[in-house]
């Protein structure tokens, strides 16, 4: 079933520093039937030394998309894992590797989705964070956790493999996933009932836009669902109009 | 009980043509707890790029053996597994690398173990799978079986890791999860302010006030984000009173 990885799993990288890496990432993903590389903003590409990393997965590399931010890349995925080294006091659920091989073997039976790699020496940002449904962290030896770009994909990508390798097609009459945008719209759609029910100050948010975008993140949202819940804000909204 | 893995499981590397992958393979080694790397006649060592490819595990580098021949590498060892990409028509156990990372860790208990991974081009030799007591062969792509040498030591290290530790991946400071009866409470302040705004009829509710429990339960939340939806709905109800 490694069609499922081909064709629904997205590799995204954040602003890579080092082409080799790239091209190393390239050559991890092939060894495990993964083909769709999404590279945001790298600070050099293309570049022979990418290519001559990427060994015979050069095909890989020769296909990858180059976004200019992160919400391009992640355009039209239903589940999105961010990647981090660190554990950080968040509220998303962390997954080990093989958990997030689990999870994202079960949403690609059913739509588009992406693990996102950040930089080599800061990793994702909170903002980029906050783009995702999960957090990911491959276990590491506490006194040294400095695993290579490519080494974190390579193993993301085997643990997958072997998760896919038993996969069976889900029921086709489970609903649809909100995609990133359909979010996107709703926490807009959000901001401005709360703006309008005094409950946000759009001067001064502090965490609260944050924290409200983990709990429906972690939800993982229907397009379904996102429709009432958008219904519950209109109806806010135009109650607040009336005033 | 990583101290096993860093006393106890040796990495062998067979005539490595490529300075990088010594280094990147020190990395490896480092990130999931093993330190004793052993190199079998390298065919430039020691190097500047190794050093550079190794980025902090340098130490684990400065530690290598060198040794003269591969029986040299494997003194005192009492398991031994050879790597290969091919399946061979062999009468040795071929493992996974989950299957060896399980036999690995049980042997360590009792002595010393090598893991022996061959050239980048051209793997172990007939006469050096004979030292072995077992072959490991990591899964891959029918079409594409090329891993780097760095990645597939990071893919054992990585599973010996796993096997060797009870890692609990959990953030221990997670917040408190809301109890049943706060849930409850959420809810109920929930449907009052949805009747408010005239978005749910109490007459008729449908199937609207199970979607939406549906929705914050699967989101687990904790204490604080219930009060936090619960500030979003007191500030509704204020402003449709003040109607």
């Amino acid at each position: 079933m490694s069609s499922f990885l081909k064709k629904r799993v997205r590799i995204v990288l954040v602003e890579t520093s080092h082409p080799g890496n790239i091209g190393a990432v390239a050559r991890s993903m092939k060894t495990m039937s993964l083909e769709r590389l999404y590279l945001v903003n790298p600070l050099i590409y293309p570049s022979a030394e990418a290519t001559s990393r990427a060994s015979g997965a050069d095909d890989v590399l020769a296909g990858a998309q180059v976004c200019r931010s992160l919400n391009e890349a992640l355009e039209g995925c239903s589940f999105i894992v961010g990647t981090s080294a660190r554990q950080r006091r968040i509220e998303w659920p962390l997954l080990s590797a093989r958990e997030c091989a689990q999870q994202v073997s079960h949403h690609a039976s059913e739509g588009d989705v992406a693990i996102v790699f950040g930089r080599e020496r800061s990793g994702l940002k909170n903002e980029e964070l906050d783009l995702c449904h999960a957090m990911m962290n491959i276990p590491t030896s506490q006194d040294y956790t400095s695993l290579n770009l490519a080494s974190a994909v390579q193993i993301v990508a085997y643990e997958l493999f072997l998760s896919c390798s038993d996969i069976v097609m889900r029921d086709k009459d489970a609903e649809e996933k909100a995609t990133h945008e359909q979010m996107e719209g709703f926490f807009s759609h959000l901001w401005e009932a709360l703006v309008a029910t005094e409950f946000l100050d759009p001067q001064n948010p502090g965490q609260l836009k944050r924290r409200l975008r983990r709990i429906y993140s972690r939800a993982h949202l229907t397009r379904n669902e996102v429709n009432i819940l958008r219904g519950t804000l209109t109806s806010t909204l135009d109650k607040t109009k009336s005033l």
